[in-house]
C-alpha cells in the first residue's frame, strides 16, 4: 500500500498540468490574461471538446447527463462499486481567471492520468467531472449542475431558466452538446458516488499569508444575503433643515456603520459585505428619497449568522428612523460540514508528502457543498496570488497546483480502494 | 405718499395673478400637474410669447438681450433714471413645479399692472424680467442669464455650451427668439439698474412651519460642492477576511457617518447632503473597489463652510484608511448678503400691510445672487406647501402669492421714487 501511494503522486507531471491550464485559457481568453468562458457558450463547448480529446487519447470513457455535467471515467476492478469522483467546473465569470474551477477539473484529470501512468489498478472507478454552470453569471442560480445531480434543484426548472438575453438554458445546452457531443446517460442526473473530493484555488489570502501549500477544507461556510430598502423623502438640499428631512442615505449610513461595527468579530471569521448600493434620485442637490443596498454575510456556524440577522433587524428598527425600512432575506445557505474521514485523509496525505498545510473552512461556495449531501466529501485548496479571484489577474504557482494534485491523487487512490 | 402706497397694493388682483399661473402651467404641463419647460425649449418660447402678449395688451415695452433675458418695461417720469427691476425665471426642472421662478415673473408683471391700474406714475422705469436658464437642468451652469447680465459669466462661453443631446445654446436661443421675437438690445447684456427685488416661493418648510406669510430674505447662503473618491480593492466577499480588505464602501460609510455627525449644528442652519453615490463594481458578493459620492454643503456664513471643509479633509484623512481617497471641490459660491435698505423696506412694507413675516436666509440659489453684485437687491419669499419644490407636486396658496405681490409692488413703488 505504501509503495502504491508513492507511485501515484510521483506520476503527477507539473508541466503537463500547467500546459493544460494554458491550453484551456486560450478558450475564451481575454487580453488581460483572464478568461470569459461562460456556461454553455461556444467557449464552454470548446473546453468540453478539448477535455474529451485528452480523455480519448488515454482511452478513458466519457459521458454526459441531462444538465450537461461531463464525466471522464477510469474503470476500476469492481465495475459495480460506486465510483470515487473528483472535479469542479470549466465555466468562468465574464472577467474571470484561468484557475477558478478549471484547476479542479484538470487536477482530477491529471490524477486519472497519474494513476494510469503509474499502472495502478483501483477497486472503484475514478471519475473526473466538470459540473455545468457553477458561476451562475449567465444562468442563475450558480452551482447548477452539481445541485441538479444532488437533487437540490429540479432539472425541469433549471432547463427553463433564461440568460440576460432571454436564451433558454435548454436551448443553450442543446447547442453545447451538439458542438461537443458525448454519450448521454439516460434518466435524471445523479448516481451513486462513493466519495467526492474537489480541488480548488483558495480564492482568498489565508494560505499565502500563512505560507502554507495545502488547505485542508473542513467546511463551506453558510451564507445569507439580504436587500435593505429605505424610503426617504426627496427634498431641496439647500432649503430643507435637517430636522425636516427624511434622508434615506443618512439612515442607510447609520445602519451600515452600526452593522460594520456589530460584525467586527475578534477572530475575523464573520464575512460582512455591502456590495451593491443604489441612491435615488442621485442628484447632488436633492435629499435622497430612496436607498437600496445588499448585505452578504457568511460564517461557518449557522448560529452566528442567525444571531447577526437578529442584530440586523434590531439595528434597522433603531437606526432607520424617521425613514421606513424593510429587510428582505433573499438567500440562506446553511454551512456544509465535510466528512471527517475525507478531511483526515487529506491532512494525512499532505503530511505524508511533507507539504505544509492548515485546516480551514471555505469562504466561497463550491460544487462540493451539493455533492456532500450524497456521499462523504471534502476539498483541497491551494494558494492563489494575493487571494485574488473573480478577476482576470487571478494567478497561481505551477508548483502549488502540482502539490495539490499530488495530495488529490493519493486521496482518490486510497478512497478508491476502500 | 402714504395714500399712493395704499393704492398700488390695493390694485393687486389675486384672481388675475392665479389665472396667469394656470395659463403658464399649461405650457409644458405634465400629467402630474407640474411642468417640464426647460430653458430655450419650445415650451419656454411659448411662455415668452404669452408674457409678451400680456405686455402688449397693457402697452408695456418689451425687449431682449444677447443671452435671451426678456424685459417688460413700464416707463417712469425720468427716462434716464436707472430702472427698478423685479423678476425671476420661466424655465423649469424636467419634473418641476408651476411656481418655482414663474411666481417671481408673474408677481413682477402683476406689480406693473397694479401700478398701471392704480394710475401711479413713478420716477424710475419699473421692469419685469424673465432671466434665461435659471435651472441649469438642460444647459449648465444655472442662473445663466442673470450671471451674464451681471458679468459673472462670459457671453461667448455661455453661447457655446451644449445640452445633453449636443445642441449648442446659441442655436437653441436662435430658435427661441425666432419663435418668440422681441426687439434686441444691442451690445453685451447688462445695463444700469437702480434696485432689484425678486419674489419667489420659499422652496423650504420654514415659513409654513412658523405660520408666517412673508419671508424677508436677508441673504443667500453660500454653497460648496465636493466629490469624494475612494479607491478600494475588489475581492471575494466570502473568502477575504476583514483585515485583508480594502473595502471602499466601508471607508465611505466611516466618512459619511463622521460628516453627518460633524455637521449636526445646534441651530440646524448648516445644510449637509450626500445626494449621489456610486459603488463599483456593484456586485453583492464582491468587496467594493471604488466609491464616489457628492457632498453639498451650505451656510449663510462662509467661515462656517470653510471650517467644515477643513473637517471634511481631516475626517477623510483619518477615516479612509486603508483606502486612498481624494476630495475635489467642484463649486464654491460665497454667501450673498442683501442690501440693508431693501431688506428693511421689505420688512416695513410687510408690517404696514399687517402680514406676518420673518427674516430668513435663502437656502437655494436665485438670480438675485448675481444681480446683487450690480445694485442694492433683496428678495421676498412666500410659503410653499410642505416646503416641497423641484417636484411636480409643488404647490402654493393663491392668497400667499397675492400677499407677496402686494409687498413687492409697494417696495418697487417706493424704490422707483427714490
Amino acid at each position: 500500500m505504501e509503495a502504491a501511494v508513492k507511485r501515484s503522486s510521483g506520476a503527477v507531471q507539473e508541466d503537463r498540468l500547467w500546459q493544460r491550464h494554458a491550453e484551456m485559457a486560450e478558450l475564451g481568453g481575454t487580453p488581460k490574461g483572464g478568461v470569459n468562458r461562460q456556461a454553455l457558450s461556444a467557449e464552454d463547448a470548446a473546453a468540453r471538446t478539448l477535455l474529451m480529446s485528452w480523455a480519448k487519447a488515454r482511452n478513458f470513457a466519457v459521458f454526459t447527463d441531462a444538465i450537461g455535467n461531463l464525466f471522464v471515467r477510469r474503470d476500476g476492478a469492481d465495475a459495480k462499486a460506486p465510483p470515487v469522483m473528483s472535479g469542479s467546473h470549466m465555466d468562468s465569470q465574464p472577467t474571470g481567471g484561468r484557475f477558478d474551477g478549471m484547476y479542479g477539473v484538470l487536477a482530477a484529470f491529471e490524477a486519472l492520468e497519474a494513476l494510469e501512468d503509474a499502472g495502478i489498478r483501483t477497486r472503484r472507478p475514478v471519475i473526473a467531472v466538470a459540473w455545468t454552470n457553477e458561476e451562475g453569471s449567465r444562468f442563475q442560480p450558480g452551482a447548477m449542475g452539481s445541485a441538479v445531480f444532488a437533487g437540490v434543484y429540479k432539472l425541469d426548472e433549471m432547463l427553463a431558466t433564461k440568460d440576460w438575453k432571454g436564451v433558454v438554458l435548454k436551448d443553450a445546452l442543446g447547442e453545447t452538446l451538439k458542438a461537443a457531443p458525448a454519450p448521454m446517460r439516460d434518466g435524471n442526473p445523479g448516481f451513486d458516488v462513493g466519495f467526492y473530493v474537489e480541488a480548488h484555488i483558495e480564492q482568498g489570502p489565508r494560505l499565502e499569508a500563512a505560507h502554507k501549500t495545502i488547505g485542508v477544507v473542513t467546511a463551506i461556510q453558510g451564507s445569507r444575503r439580504y436587500i435593505v430598502e429605505i424610503d426617504g423623502e426627496e427634498a431641496h438640499a439647500g432649503t430643507t433643515p435637517r430636522a425636516a428631512r427624511k434622508d434615506a442615505y443618512a439612515a442607510a449610513t447609520r445602519i451600515a456603520a452600526a452593522m460594520y461595527e456589530a460584525t467586527n468579530d475578534a477572530d475575523d471569521t464573520l464575512r460582512f459585505t455591502i456590495g451593491h448600493v443604489e441612491v435615488l434620485p442621485g442628484s447632488p442637490n436633492t435629499v435622497p428619497g430612496k436607498v437600496t443596498f445588499t448585505i452578504d454575510m457568511r460564517h461557518p456556524d449557522d448560529a452566528v449568522l442567525e444571531a447577526h440577522e437578529k442584530k440586523l433587524h434590531d439595528i434597522v428598527s433603531r437606526k432607520a428612523r424617521p425613514c421606513p425600512a424593510r429587510i428582505e432575506r433573499v438567500t440562506s445557505v446553511a454551512p456544509t460540514g465535510f466528512d471527517t474521514r475525507v478531511i483526515d485523509l487529506v491532512r494525512a496525505k499532505a503530511q505524508a508528502l511533507k507539504l505544509s498545510h492548515m485546516d480551514m473552512p471555505s469562504g466561497a461556495g463550491h460544487d462540493a457543498m451539493h455533492i456532500a449531501r450524497l456521499c462523504p466529501a471534502g476539498m483541497i485548496f491551494v494558494p492563489c496570488e494575493r487571494g485574488i479571484s473573480h478577476n482576470e489577474i487571478e494567478n497561481a504557482a505551477p508548483s502549488d497546483l502540482a502539490a495539490g494534485t499530488r495530495v488529490l491523487v493519493e486521496v482518490l487512490q486510497e478512497l478508491a480502494n476502500r
